[in-house]
């Protein structure tokens, strides 16, 4: 196949092309070591320097210090996540604001620790805003969000404050703006958005958050283990971190200013299409607009067979709507190319003018 | 480096040379999609296929019904299984067969949940045998071995018989040899010796066992859960899993009892050199020996210098001993070529021949 396709998905997702040919290329041989990425030891010097200038990047990037900050790439995905830090951090109330199926999915698990105070919530209106107004926030134990909501396409513009230790599920938004991560006392993310290949989960975490653990834990879900082995508490996902390592890189190269300010470019390309464009509506109310995912619908969905081959003939994939929400979603991440996106916009443009013209 | 590097890792490991060149290809275009294999979504008919196709080759491997059993590809490590089999499966008590630091490790989560009754260990002699009398066995929720020691180098070389549930940790020997697999309720194995590169944990469980879970379990640690959900509870490790796709598919073209057998030679030609060389001595007792790691010592430890320079020289890479042990450790996993065998016996026969000499 040769047509260049531009992918939309929303994770796992795009990555950088010279990601791909870096790791392809260790795959047949890494840095000339003769050995296969695939193949070194998680306890070789080889490893050992990677894993060690990711972890290091990672708090960089974020602007945090090490002697504070501890960065983790373990397994799992944000759903374990969803489990540890309950498991770790809530002893009697912790509070979630809810917007939408991944806040729902923490919730779930955190009830099995103790009590959960939803703070506020988005399902009156399927999630398509982001709750302004919260409970009373005495005597939590923290206070839990996800920054961005991959399904319906809402993102925090601000992190809202709180007195307690923040929690932040940061799966679809990590590194694709510049906001203070100092907020957070901890924030993870699954790699397969913006940081990496599936198979491996960031975790940024405030070293003295860990004298709150007051329970016996199982080992492979303590962030204290996890902290003191260096993240190697057992056999790290080698190949995962490589590629994220590849990214941190160029993301430290053009830093969080510039990229935020290229997803920002991306995304009203694309909302500015959707509001003028009498065949689409946006899902989201516009202040809350992810510049992630952009969720929007046809005005008369008969035009969906129509709209569904121009963009498959144009080499659009991945913009099927979340089943929750019907319509499209796309998902421009950091490696998303402005060129995709301004494909994506003539093919709306194309359905307008198709439909006009009946 | 042009020197041919002769692998001997106890994991992350060698893997078959053409699953390395597939894999790097997949990344840069998957079967001529267009697409590389970090970027498809793991919800596609791609990722799809590949995942089923992986999931069918286990049991069929393994000669297990899909009616009767599970394969799911989680991730976590074998470090993951040691909690979720005791939180899913252990009430009352469980019987655990300690040859060693993994079996230590399983024994230690497994407390949190009901009581551990070590059924038989070798620890009076640092674990270098396999026990084979076991204590009384009546009442126990599931007994619990560990099929292979990574670290001590000993193997069962058949399982033993007990009237309840056996779970397996295979983690360093799955797929290399032919036994009965249906012998086991639930066995589990990290991927990163003899599946493919680390990343993701194979799991196969016997469906009827679900029936005995009694708490009320995390979500992501939930066996059912993931059976339900056809082991795509949340994102899969793609990539992974499709390495061990193709991996899957040497071995059942080879079949495992050509496995087995090649295995099994290239142990013979080890264990013998080490019996027969003056220099060198096994750690493990004859008839406990594993074939996939095989452990030994220098009779005189002034000679480590020497033997270790002429390894490095021949590019033997991988043969230190784990601390527990010392001296070294060869891991013969199945894509490790004879040929590699033959090269690191050859050093052993240099050393013995220059000590000779002096």
């Amino acid at each position: 196949m040769s047509k260049k396709l531009h992918n939309f998905n929303a994770g796992p997702s795009v990555l950088p092309k010279n990601i791909f040919e870096k790791t392809s290329k260790s795959i047949l041989n890494l840095n000339e070591s003769g050995l296969s990425i695939l193949e070194i030891s998680h306890r070789s010097n080889q490893f050992k320097d990677i894993f060690s200038e990711a972890r290091e990047l990672v708090l960089n990037i974020a602007k945090l210090d090490s002697n504070e900050y501890s960065s983790l790439f373990l397994q799992g995905g944000a759903s374990t996540q969803f489990l540890m830090v309950a498991y770790n951090f809530l002893y009697n109330n912790a509070g979630y604001i809810n917007t939408g199926s991944w806040s729902a999915k923490a919730m779930k698990e955190a009830k099995l620790f103790g009590n959960v105070i939803e703070l506020a919530s988005s399902k009156d209106k399927n999630y398509n805003y982001i709750p302004k107004n919260y409970n009373n926030t005495s005597d939590l134990d923290y206070v839990h969000l996800t920054t961005n909501n991959t399904i319906y396409g809402t993102q925090f513009k601000s992190i809202p404050n709180f007195n307690q230790s923040i929690i932040a599920d940061m799966s679809s938004d990590i590194f694709s703006r510049d906001i203070d991560y100092s907020v957070f006392d901890l924030f993870y993310a699954g790699a397969q958005k913006n940081l990496g290949p599936a198979g491996t989960t960031l975790v940024v975490i405030k070293k003295e958050i860990i004298k709150k653990i007051q329970r016996e834990i199982p080992s492979i879900l303590n962030y204290k283990i996890h902290i003191d082995k260096d993240s190697s508490f057992n056999t790290p996902p080698v190949f995962s971190i490589y590629a994220c390592l590849l990214n941190l890189r160029e993301i430290k190269t053009k830093g969080l200013e510039s990229i935020e300010s290229d997803n920002k470019t991306k995304a009203d390309i694309l909302y500015d299409e959707i509001d003028n464009n009498s065949c689409f509506v946006g899902f989201v109310e516009n202040e809350d607009r992810s510049n992630m995912n952009v969720t929007f619908n046809l005005t008369d969905n008969n035009n969906s067979e129509i709209f569904e081959k121009i963009c498959k003939e144009s080499g659009v994939i991945g913009i099927n709507g979340h089943r929750s929400v019907g319509g499209y979603r796309a998902s421009l991440y950091n490696a998303l190319q402005i060129g995709s996106v301004e494909v994506l916009v003539t093919c709306m443009k194309e359905v307008e003018s198709l439909i006009n013209k009946k």
